[in-house]
């Protein structure tokens, strides 16, 4: 029954796929820009629902749903600026022997996505968020499993997009919504031979599965999993010695932001045994003492973070620096911050583990080759950040590449959460940080996951799409026998 | 024993990799050009080296000398120009609630990458072939596993990289030669934890063993795979009406060019049951009877041809066309062309199947619709090909959307084989022609299978790499705030 469902899906996708092929760039975009709008026009209902499911409060999500609407209008704007495409053009030579055909190149979509949602982000990767606004740029149709711990707030998001889809003339299942929320259905989606593609937000046994599903199927797909991160940060002697107290306040909130609900929230701070250090730990505790639970996303992700930190906390030469001393409710969080020795940390893998919630773990090294170790002992990150001087920057100039082995961002002189939607954000990193660290979930580049280039080989001009005619009528940049140009010939 | 040698290889490339990290783009590229002048100062001992390993003429093994300096060229450009690493630069926006991060990325090298040769290229595609050269332009260390079947020629050609590893004062392993022939070596390279990417050019089982060792590790990296295509054909009703024998003969040279071992050897050419299909198959039909055959790579390829041409002659509905009526001697391929009716075709799924050598089938169809049905109905290909004059492409203007969803590269009243060494050039296509169709193999574009973008945040000029700094030194293009441009700041 699910198979039989999801195959009709399946098919639907692969037909509103190749109906979108006669679609301009800007018919694209104004469809980008609907959602967007009808997301907003959802007005307070939406955010109403989204807090019921999420626990997130109204402000938080209020923030969401703006970076929502905007990554859907930079994609929109990408695909009308155009030069997205990567369009190369390499001109014949008739005269050479043998004669230089004319080759000719650019992006093409590839074909149905499948995306997963992430619960800490009911809009920003859910139903609307970044994979779907990615792959609908690329020109790819997109199934949304929804997530089941927002299945109601992805349903209204999805009535959004199916308005929007109304309104600008769409292919109807260009977006389609399953929302048989079993983990049998995931794998009947991404097993499906007309998947081309698979986004995912989530965690890390998550991820592996969908990995897995796909591995199985005999044809390889691209699987973009990202899978969380614990966030290295390592603290330099200069920068504790001059601002231990301001760096422990900073990272008391960045740890406890959405309470730790965050990919790039940093579970792990490495520092030397600095006379400044019980400074650092003292505000850091202090503040984390000070800080207000308030309910996780849902009651498995709040059963996991107690699970989890009960397990860290009994590992031996793990100590329990401080907890929020406020009272808890229901399925709140508790902040947390435990210290242990770099050695310890260094012999005990499940401590490089994601606790996910307000839990950060401080790594006291006896020297800078120490904290280089412990920071090279942590497996693949989404960042990584450096709080130093110019002075600490100095003197160990090791730390870029060190750092660029470890991350996808680095970070420097700030927390890591607050992932800033640019061109040039690259949220991804190695292993088990995401599936594939060549490509980004946010920022306009992740429209490259669900792209492919194909080549025109003397190709009559008239037959050409737009972007590869000699004229360059929509005056995009292009690679013109190697030169960078936007005019046309 | 294996096991510890491959151990030790992946640890010294890693090293080799971290090391490079200090080498500036120019050095990286007079390195290249330096194994391109000890590649070709090696001589005719070379070419005689490769042919009696290959039986592959000296004619041919030089135009694949030229390729492969050429490539290495190319790549040593790139370096040297210097856009290719996609730096893009947001800046700061203080005043903005919250503060906008400065942020800029560039693409990296991803670290030790194995490369398995192909047979059928035994410079282009082997030792310093496409994939060394670009994964050592991207910044990556390599190791090759010789071809088996022309161990000498990979050996000289490692001695000469060797040499110019010296003369470049390069890290020494850098590049590193692994002779050891058997699976279980193939195996051991590409699970090695140290692994960070997988070329290989070959045969489908072979791509596919490979994509399962990859799947077996557990933590995910690229294998690029290229296995093959059969290069459907399709001859549209005019151009058959008006160029029914010089397609033949243009077909039947590019059958039988380098008897046939090419992936992009047309293997599949399908037709209308047309009125000048009659002299299209006779003309076809005597090319192939006069064509010389001559030594195939080697005795596996051999037997392998023949035993696929005996199993695909003896289908049902298929009928042998021609074959060389000269005298077939050891290891000769003999050139063959057989029909069969589109019905046939579409249900016997070994008739899809390539049989790598100098042998087409051609698929006769009543209609046009069933002409694409029979285009529609093959896998993933390399490249497609359209023959057909402005008439018939007019008339039949959904051409280039299913050529779109074939093939990785379009031919317009062309040939496949010959292929273009360009940045433009698409060699990659849809599973099973590649593993990962949104990348190529030839062509500069080639080093982005081997490198990842990394965001700094906030980080002093000073420890940003030349390419990322305010005044951009290099004078690359980047794309700053939105916009390209070359222009410092």
């Amino acid at each position: 029954m699910i198979e039989q469902n999801i195959h009709e899906v399946l098919v639907n996708a692969n037909n509103a796929f190749n109906e979108l092929k006669q679609y301009s760039p800007s018919h694209k975009a104004a469809f980008l820009k609907t959602i967007a709008a009808e997301i907003e026009a959802l007005g307070d209902s939406l955010l109403e629902q989204a807090a019921e499911e999420t626990n997130l409060p109204i402000e938080r999500l209020k923030g969401e749903r703006a970076r929502t609407i905007l990554q859907l209008h930079l994609f929109a704007e990408m695909l009308q600026e155009g030069s997205w495409v990567e369009a190369v053009i390499d001109t014949a030579i008739p005269e050479r022997t043998p004669p230089k055909p004319n080759i000719r190149r650019m992006l093409f979509p590839i074909g149905p996505i499948v995306v997963f949602g992430a619960s800490n982000f009911p809009f920003a990767y859910s139903t609307a968020g970044g994979d779907t606004a990615s792959a609908l740029a690329a020109g790819c149709s997109v199934i949304v499993k929804a997530h089941p711990a927002h299945l109601n707030t992805s349903k209204m998001v999805f009535q959004a997009i199916q308005k929007a889809i109304k309104i600008n003339n769409m292919p109807q299942h260009i977006v389609q919504h399953v929302t048989e929320t079993s983990f049998e259905a995931g794998k009947v989606l991404v097993q499906h031979p007309l998947t081309a593609g698979v986004g995912f937000t989530g965690s890390l046994s998550g991820g592996k599965a969908l990995t897995q599903y796909a591995a199985e199927r005999g044809k390889p797909i691209p699987v973009f999993a990202e899978m969380g991160s614990i966030n290295p940060v390592i603290i330099l002697p200069n920068a504790m010695q001059q601002n231990a107290e301001t760096i422990a306040k900073e990272y008391a909130a960045s740890i406890t932001l959405g309470m730790g609900q965050f990919c790039t929230n940093p579970g792990l701070i490495i520092t030397l045994q600095h006379k400044k250090l019980p400074v650092f730990l003292q505000e850091l505790g202090k503040q984390i003492e000070m800080s207000v639970p308030s309910a996780m996303l849902h009651k498995g992700i709040h059963q996991a973070y107690f699970s989890k930190l009960e397990k860290v906390l009994a590992q031996k030469g793990v100590n329990l620096l401080k907890q929020s001393i406020h009272v808890v409710q229901a399925l709140d969080a508790l902040p947390t911050v435990a210290t242990v020795n770099a050695s310890v940390f260094l012999e005990n893998p499940l401590l490089h583990e994601e606790v996910f919630g307000p839990y950060s773990l401080v790594v006291q090294c006896a020297s800078m080759d120490e904290l280089f170790t412990v920071w090279k002992a942590v497996k693949g990150q989404l960042t990584t950040s450096i709080m130093g001087t110019d002075e600490d920057l100095a003197n160990y100039h090791t730390i870029v590449d060190t750092a660029i082995e470890i991350a996808g961002r680095i970070v420097f002189n700030g927390v890591p959460t607050g992932v800033e939607v640019c061109p040039a954000m690259v949220h991804g990193g190695p292993y088990p940080a995401c599936t594939d660290s060549r490509f980004t979930a946010v920022g306009i580049f992740a429209v490259k996951r669900w792209v492919r280039p194909i080549a025109f080989q003397n190709a009559p001009d008239y037959l050409l799409p737009l972007e590869l005619k000699d004229s360059n009528p929509l005056k995009i940049w292009r690679m013109l026998n190697g030169v960078f140009t936007k005019i046309g010939f």
